[in-house]
């Protein structure tokens, strides 16, 4: 059986908090018709929670976006799969062991998985919604979970944020977590979320994994369409080296069970509009946290791209910046290498007009009219690159289309922690 | 005036030779038709040769292939419209400046250059191609060019191989050249090159540049299909970390000073089989000299993709493994971490069957339908992945398509030599 850094995962709880992370754990308030519930069913990891499962009230729809890898874990599809009916009744998601690139064997273990839940929580196996992570190519120990089941049910309440936070990590150095109220009709709206991932580069899998929850009421056609919005400009815009999980999953359920507000049935409905607005801030807060977890990270930094054909174009002009291994090294560095950048925008692969391209690093613009400014001074520049919150904007001059990504460094802790031997 | 890592740069004759380069410069025998000529114009480094032309006779056809960088630089723009012509008289090529980056008067300083070598050999300006490579985003110091032409003149000599491709040389560990002879019309011709490029990871704009010579005689057309051809499955094929510069240069040329062979008017012409695995085979000699000298690198990798629905798909999945840092930090650690190419694979955006796919680590065998294989046995396998030389296969289970790409890994001297200070 492979193990992929087993060692490295059991000792993952006792890595170093990332110098980027926020001081606390912030405040999640109750989301009527959510209860949560995380215990420690010894998949993978000893002494610490690694299953959580989340109870949704009756009614609860559900919208979910996953990873467009070709080699997706057998969570993934059975999400997929049972995301068509638009119903949920709850999500398990376990730590330690990815169930991807198990074959038959693990698309067995989930539809176990969810009979047993379906059983203990009284709906149908296919309103269960399931994520895995951690280590691939192993069989999912599912017993472990089926047998972690009652105990799962006995400790559900609507304050287990935090333990279920703590419960999805795999070497992530703190839990994840945002809140946001909205208001629709007037009235407000709680919109909570949890989520995983140390910067898409964690070991293995490297799995992004989010989950959102809301007490408004919405038909599932709509949550589909508000969380692919707002999932395109938050966890679509983050990357730290631009690998890919066989398990990304980002899965979003309203309950329905806060204030009646009046019914909703489309995403263009004008009073979804804050709604709209603190969804995407609560999905970016999240995407953000988990570049601030990135492995080895020792600087946040936001790249924005405007004058590009499209927001499309400007994206990947982004993450080709944000992807690049020589601007990454450089921004580690505290090098103020914009050649590096020109480089980046060169090979993007979307229209850019090189003379009139525009650099800024921090308030100070670098490069007009295809050269680096005749009154350009180093000095400040590169003591401004020795913060740890950077911020490079980009104006391509050939049109309107803009977008804004997030990333980090790429320092020698990065390879230390990705290439160490296997014990 | 920006400085993109100067202090390295003036440093780079004294990095350490890479370990993975081979122990001697190949015996480059004389081409007819072309004399090579360097000489240290002082453009940015000390004591060293940094300046290259070759004279090439009349009648000399051209072929090329050049970055895509929408971003490219002032000599890469002079060449592409120059190679219309199909005609070549001359090669300039210097180190130290890039001409990237440096607007207006970056094509003056092309334009004074190339008029410059035309009258000190006597041709067209259009017929002098130029390539740079170095610091971006500063002036070209031209007249440090143009005051060493009559020296580089008076030292040409069909022997000149090994000076030539020592100064176009940046941070190379070692000059890279190959030679092969191949058979037309059952008479022989000689194939020379010279390239440089330490993996296109190299400080500032990482430039890969290789210049072909033969003396077999060549309609223009014939040879920019040759060229464009075995450019796809060499320096096509080769990455470090996916980045690409904006000055990377491919030129063939073909003085037709050898014996006579019968007239070749198509690409197609049964009589060029040897000439062009002959020419397939010096370009993938210096792409991987190329890989061989990639900063930092201490494995050299081949990646061979089968079953892929076309020869485009398997190198697009060749290229997805070759450029995963997770992929990329696994070798560097020597840790056979076949979830890592699963992962790879899957975010590649080609056709996969999962459930097909293959993947053998040397001579092992790693997985069968769809899951690490019942019999695999990790030892040997993390045994042979402390060697240097290591070859990865992959089959993607769904098609006929088959390409081979050659990488290196990602070490913390990588990172070291890109992050490190300016001075």
């Amino acid at each position: 059986m492979a193990y992929n850094k087993g060692g490295k995962h059991s000792k993952s709880g006792t890595l170093a908090r990332s110098p980027l992370a926020r001081a606390h754990f912030p405040r999640i308030p109750n989301v009527a018709g959510v209860k949560l519930s995380a215990v420690a069913a010894g998949i993978r990891y000893r002494g610490r929670k690694d299953v959580m499962l989340a109870d949704l009230a009756p009614g609860t729809t559900v919208g979910g976006v996953f990873t467009r890898s070709q080699t997706a874990a057998a969570p993934v599809i059975w999400c997929r799969e049972k995301l068509k009916s638009g119903r949920a009744r709850a999500v398990l998601v376990n730590a330690g062991n990815a169930n991807a690139f198990t074959g038959i064997a693990g698309v067995l273990a989930v539809k176990m998985v969810a009979k047993a839940v379906a059983a203990e929580i009284g709906c149908r196996s296919s309103d269960v919604f399931l994520a895995s992570t951690g280590v691939i190519g192993e069989p999912l120990p599912h017993d472990r979970i089926t047998c972690a089941l009652g105990k799962l049910h006995r400790g559900l309440s609507g304050a287990g944020w935090r333990a279920a936070a703590e419960s999805i990590r795999t070497t992530d150095t703190f839990p994840k977590a945002a809140a946001a109220v909205a208001h629709i009709d007037g009235k407000p709206y709680t919109i909570a979320g949890i989520a995983k991932g140390s910067g898409m580069i964690a070991p293995d899998m490297a799995t992004m994994l989010a989950f959102l929850f809301t007490d408004a009421k919405l038909p599932a056609p709509v949550l589909q369409r508000l969380t692919a919005a707002a999932n395109r400009v938050s966890f679509n815009a983050i990357s730290v080296d631009g690998d890919t999980s066989t398990s990304d999953t980002v899965l979003m359920f309203a309950t329905g069970q806060g204030s009646r507000h009046r019914r909703i049935s489309t995403p263009a409905d004008p009073c979804l509009a804050d709604f709209k607005l603190k969804l995407r801030s609560v999905m970016t807060d999240l995407a953000q946290q988990i570049v601030r977890d990135g492995e080895g990270a020792s600087k946040f930094v936001t790249i924005t791209v405007s004058g590009a054909e499209s927001s499309r174009a400007a994206r990947q002009i982004g993450l080709s910046i944000a992807n690049s291994p020589l601007v990454k090294t450089a921004i580690a560095g505290s090098d103020p290498n914009w050649g590096r950048i020109v480089m980046a925008v060169g090979k993007a692969g979307e229209k850019a007009d090189r003379d009139r391209l525009k650099i800024d690093i921090g308030d100070w613009p670098v490069t007009a009219d295809g050269m680096v400014r005749a009154d350009y001074d180093e000095s400040p520049v590169a003591q401004y690159m020795k913060g740890s919150e950077l911020e490079i904007r980009v104006d391509v001059g050939v049109g309107r289309g803009r977008f804004t990504v997030w990333t980090c460094d790429l320092t020698q802790a990065y390879v230390s922690i990705n290439a160490d031997y296997r014990s």
